[in-house]
């Protein structure tokens, strides 16, 4: 069978492509929302809709691909108000306040129901900014691990298709052996990259800070049944920093400090191979029981 | 001279009191939006405008007052886009989503500037939710620290109005003695509650999270120039666990992972004297060079 000359796309890039609607895609000037179709991927897919990680990373390529945009990624929060079906949706990107340095951002995300009315699935806002050199450091130092190579490649769970997307290798804190309730701490450490490799990029950052597998499972030995209600990652790279990463692995950490009555929290940080804090991501969570 | 009979209101209270505007008021069907009308609080003035704290509160009392509200904060995101000015603004809060247990909420906070046109200031996310009893774990632990009957009230700042409004009563991690760009941790812990004291709830939690002098002055003990541009707060506690707080201090804690080209983060908690982890809090911030 010939091979295509043509590189296939990465499944990454075709999740998040968005295309500008007609209407908005006229009125560039500038502050107006520019609205965008997209769809959910099935090579994404979680056990119902798709994976949060790739929903997060679709709403912030509409900032990325907004014509008024100013500078990089520097916060993004993201509300997942309900879980999407597979299909379409449209997200909208509206610059609200643009500084001299920094841009402050809102978004919202519809699918259209089978009854035929819009509902808000996700709403998010951002900042972005043009960054300037300045004194810097960081408080936050990679852990020792072994470095990727010594570590093997495994899915922590392979249920669901996302996870294929991901070429994860655990080096602390697995899923429990036994769900006997035997509690543990909350704490995992895995190096992570797409699968196939891709350069990293915001986007596909975004991702990977929603990678772990829920923190309930680890700290409890129940599959309590979750669903992410919130995200905000930081942003601690520019592009030069991530362009250094290129398709190298980044260690990820994410741990809990309280479940609570219906939710817990989860705070992750997101190395280079070379001990560069690219991100810090937060989110919270809705546990049953 | 005669005491009055009617106690004063509390200065949070006063800079937390919104009035709905007539227009919107009239409209309270579901998923409606609702305008309020406020002003900043000379009480609570920070080196220029507002405390970011006391923003943070007013915005949420915005969805707190929304006749409309299911449940209680869970999440609250507050973008600072622009310092705000002393003065009178407008708020709206949104809920645009409002499924069996939990709500999604987006708001928006506006001045009219000299040149009569109305500017964002803010923009905010808060999802609120109807809590039930779950299985419950705490994995950050309160520190070991001396009661704040042990510990000396001092502002550790005291050149900006809004300090006065709290009791802060240092652990560890003061200011620099000497800004001698002797680098240090950028940890601090301080017992605090507000002056004169006032029984917790939602609104004061809030501020309370923003009530840390900036880490990069600790970090650094170099007077960098810095503005907070989001924060996030994740609430773990019900109305039952703040009322039983009451007046008492809580421990807060703060910290930073990065400072990166003109943007530090930090992460914080704030526990009860008998260690509730009553809300965690995350920032991003602006400084310069």
């Amino acid at each position: 069978m010939k091979r295509a000359s043509r590189i296939a796309p990465h499944p990454f890039d075709e999740a998040i492509a968005l295309e500008p609607r007609a209407a908005s895609a006229d009125t560039p000037s500038v502050d107006s929302p520019v609205e965008f179709e997209g769809r959910t991927h099935p090579d994404y897919a979680n056990m119902v809709g798709p994976f949060g990680g790739i929903t997060a990373a679709q709403a912030l390529q509409a900032v990325l691909q907004h014509p008024q945009r100013l500078g990089d990624p520097v916060s993004f929060t993201v509300n997942f108000a309900a879980g999407l079906t597979d299909g379409p949706f449209r997200v909208e990107a509206r610059p609200v306040r643009t500084n001299r340095s920094t841009q402050h951002w809102m978004l919202t995300l519809w699918q259209t129901g089978a009854d035929g009315i819009d509902a808000v699935m996700l709403t998010a806002t951002a900042v972005t900014a043009v960054r300037r050199s300045t004194w810097n450091a960081v408080d936050e130092p990679m852990p020792a691990v072994s470095s990727p190579n010594e570590v093997l490649s495994a899915p922590v769970i392979d249920r669901v298709r996302w996870v294929g997307r991901y070429d994860m290798r655990l080096v602390a804190g697995a899923l429990p052996l036994h769900w006997d309730d035997a509690e543990a701490d909350s704490l995992t450490q895995m190096w992570l990259r797409d699968n196939p490799p891709r350069p990293l990029d915001y986007t596909s950052l975004t991702a990977l800070a929603d990678a772990f597998f829920p923190r309930i499972w680890r700290r409890r030995a129940r599959m309590t049944p979750i669903g992410t209600v919130s995200m905000t990652v930081y942003y601690h790279a520019g592009p030069e920093e991530l362009a250094a990463v290129g398709e190298d692995h980044v260690l990820g950490q994410a741990r809990s400090q309280s479940f609570f009555n219906g939710f817990f929290d989860q705070s992750a940080q997101l190395w280079s191979e070379h001990g560069h804090l690219l991100a810090t991501s937060h989110q919270i969570v809705y546990y049953k029981e």
